[in-house]
């Protein structure tokens, strides 16, 4: 079976692929074989070893990915062989707040899923909502929690509440479906006509062209009578608009995809953090009960993701070149099929 | 300018119309032109003086009212002359939790709303949403609050989540709709298919006969993978079958209407109690905050009650009548139009 | 190696010892030389078949030990041989709410700890603070959890509360101390002067004589100026008082030992319930991460648990004798030393 | 009677006395006869408008002062006149969470406390703590509920948390014996030995050296075997420092004092906020709520402050003087003695 391996710091260069031996499950562990995956940009600051985290050289990288339990170890009793699983990200993290020693995450310095066969604990898989294909399945482990958790990991939004999310990157789509849901209202930047469309067909109330209105933070507070959004899930950066969109007691989520990035890291004026009067959360991904509790709720209501393209496994390397290129509208999927 | 009084315990038989002045707000204070009110189960249980409260005697009876600001005291600056508003149920509750020197409820102690012209504090008045009637307004200060209350007082639903509401009593019908804004997934119970009828156009997901299932958290446990409802609102009473009903961890929200019959003040097992592994939390309607909440939620999904039947003001006799007859779905009204 | 075994329902007369080979570790696994346990009620109820979940004929029973790592099994990252640790009762209850799936139990379907070896995950075990003995860590897994959720599994305890608990249980004993620790004022009940002694030592503010004051939630009110308790930690029932006692929107924790007796399971009037205005909240031990915060707790302070007597292990019969007789004042410990 | 006013943007040079007739109480108002005031940062900020508010011309300053009711207007339930009170800073912001319309401050646009007399509502107004003098009460209302607020208004910490608080100023001094109060391990930073022997009389755990550790957030880290410390309390700024020395799902509440002056206003780098992994809460002193659990506290512990200096009502230019010149070690306060 083949398997993706990256060299840290060389980008698409150090990408290789590697024959290995299919895996047998130890106690606890189940053998899955992956089916599709998702890549983004979170993936790309792995390659050029820019994330926030050391990174294993050799690693196989990828967090995100889903398929087949084919086999389980001795004493697995949450999953069986032929059940549909996707990998969670944080395979420590299964529940509770964000500590320390949970925090090792796939495709960084332990193998992660852009492989033929991922051995996995049986903690580190949920199951795959029914409705969904294995490709549609790949768009969730990353996006989707890391939406979860920015939207409900402090408590869930209540019905009326104003939500703010930023642009249209896979991760505030999510925000915008879930916070649709849960009956909030949504506000979303974007700076296209055409996504704006986009946006307004998957339920956003209010869209606001951000090149129009550089100080787009008078628009939110405009359509929320002064107040602002009482939650506001900033995965783009920089953070001041989003600060001067805030109600006061209200939350900024803040995801920090954007900090290897020149206008993302941006310094923060602390008397516009302080005048926000608001709480800034920061969001890495979530846990495994964050991720069942999406899973309830998309099998409720059906939702399926937005998928921009699907490549083949064997293309990897140009799957990661769309992503860099900066993609269209929805979450780059790999199909094994 | 007319008012009713009540003689405690004497019920339909103690109530009289007075006439009196129109009233001068003080500072702090605004009169209000009342427009409309709403009767329920709890004025009868004030009536008959077996609420758990002492009632004033001479006091004017009915905790719903709305109408028109029509007069303002000195230093009053959230509201003016010609506004829309609601009664809160408790003036002094403004925000946080119930405290014991907040507990004075309209119509008990303090006059109610059953009234032509109410001096009210400030404090003690919220806004109408626009896309309502006065009629529609009176439908929401006890029942939808006290709905609000249970369903997200304890911290909104997540979409996907079950609400399990029992009944179709004006609170209940109010949890299935909040719960259906927010997302959840909601199971109701009743006894007749006329009702069930109703319930599944106002977005029940599943309807039980509790007559043909008196072990009927039995069909929750089958309808939830054998889990059991995260939430729970019993405003009906006994508690068993919510206790048998809800998943562990999860919350029982119980509204003591019920505690003046013979059939809800049935004792509690205590084993059944532990069994539950939830959390039971007392409910009795709620805070301004919490007013304000759900008129964001009815405004931005422009929801609008159930209204069973609407009598005038000199009805008032026949309408608590009504009530006490069983009513049919929805809330009873009375109109000064 | 020995191990006691038991035959679910025959209560002492079916606990027997075994000989057996020393276990080996699997993946994720670790093996303790057991070094001393504790007993309590709730082993008793095991023994008698009389607790709320089935018992595996055969199984190892006693949920309460503390030993030495002497082996780790493959992938192992937490512990190392020659770490002291604690078993915790819940094995896959790592952090989070209680949820159905993490259910099992040291010493009921999965075998404890009255064994001289013992096979557990690592997630399984936590560090032993420094200062304690094996003996006194002993007395923590069961009682000091239970007693630490109770207090602050739903959020701790502001100085200045006031925290009620009944009777000088294991339990209580460990709520009075961390209730202490957290700047509460603290009142416990109890039916005897040298008992009431001993808990004012331990630091009660207040002890009441529930013999002489039956009705001694009105001794709870005149000691809170009329408000009650803000929290009340109930493990001996029957509920009644402690629903008397409690303020509104404050807690009542309650721990079920008690609901296999006779007076504890009297049932509970739904009027009382409701008029208490408060949070009932069901409490089964707690969490991997409670442990680990109660741990830390009683580090910083140094505690050291109050002990009745200690057996060895050849004579746990004699120690659920001595359990069973009602014991003294403190926890009951099985040294193997 | 006498009451000090100020000109906006003159410091002291627009402070004048000027006589006025004494005032009488409207509905649901108290007269408060002023026996004590305290002074600090946040009055010489809005002596020289550089606070984040408008200030209205010839308001009386000054937001701390306690005193004597010696009348209530009509429909006042809550207080008597012989009571001795404090007057809360934000006269509206009863309960809950900060919101927009409860944020008027004394002081700013309507009167403060630096007056013979004070009109004020019976809802701005607290119980005075019996163990305490006028001159020791005036040093809560400010200081006292911030502390409270940044250390327990997001949920108190439990026995054994670190709380790191930076600094000897008035905030973080009640920080520190708060938390000690909670049972939590208390490290402070500060620059002095003279200083860092007081901080410890008071029970700092562990003092740090600002000026020898400049990088101290090390130092946090350990004594925090790594992890950090759960809460930071951040009263002097910049945040860079409190940042990293949080532990990851920890807690940094930051009163914005700080924030006119040049060092704190440097900017914040997006990247250390996010790998603090943390919450950062904007904290502007609290509610009603907040001051009553906190005298309930200092009542229960007799907690006593630490003064600085007091001066006589006449000398309040001086004791401006006073603080703007760096004061000493805990507050300044003014009596009408």
């Amino acid at each position: 079976m083949k398997s993706y391996h990256l060299d840290p710091g060389r980008g698409l260069a150090g990408l290789t692929v590697q024959e290995h031996a299919e895996p047998e499950p130890g106690r606890g562990q189940v053998v899955v074989r992956v089916r599709a995956n998702a890549l983004g940009f979170r993936d790309l600051m792995v390659l050029a070893d820019n994330y926030p985290l050391p990174i294993r050289p050799g690693v196989v990288p990828g967090c995100e990915g889903v398929g087949e339990v084919v086999a389980v170890g001795e004493g697995v009793g949450r999953v069986k062989p032929g059940d549909r699983v996707a990998a969670t990200v944080f395979p420590y993290w299964l529940d509770g707040p964000f500590r320390r020693d949970n925090a090792a995450q796939l495709g960084t310095m332990i193998d992660g899923m852009l492989t033929e066969y991922a051995v996995l604990s049986e903690n580190g898989v949920v199951p795959i909502p029914e409705h969904l294909s294995y490709e549609e399945a790949a768009a969730f482990p990353l996006a989707a929690v890391t939406a979860w958790n920015a939207l409900a990991g402090g408590g869930a939004p209540r019905p009326g509440e104003t939500v703010l999310t930023l642009g249209s990157g896979a991760v505030s789509l999510f925000v915008l479906r879930f916070a649709k849901l849960a009956g909030a209202r949504v506000i979303v930047t974007t700076s296209s006509a055409a996504k704006a469309a986009r946006l307004r067909e998957l339920g956003a109330d209010e869209v606001i062209d951000y090149r129009e209105n550089p100080e787009w933070s008078d628009r939110v507070r405009d359509l929320t009578g002064g107040v602002g959004a009482d939650r506001v899930v900033d995965a783009t950066g920089p953070l001041e608009q989003s600060l001067k969109s805030v109600a006061p007691s209200g939350e900024v989520a803040f995801v920090g995809y954007w900090l290897s990035g020149a206008e993302g890291a941006k310094a923060i004026d602390p008397g516009i953090l302080f005048g926000a009067g608001a709480v800034l959360r920061r969001v890495a991904t979530g846990s495994r009960a964050h991720f069942l509790e999406l899973n309830r709720a998309v099998t409720t209501h059906r939702l399926r993701p937005v998928i921009d393209r699907v490549f083949p496994f064997e293309k990897v390397p140009d799957a990661f070149g769309y992503v860099e290129s900066g993609g269209g509208f929805g979450k780059v999927i790999i199909s094994h099929d």
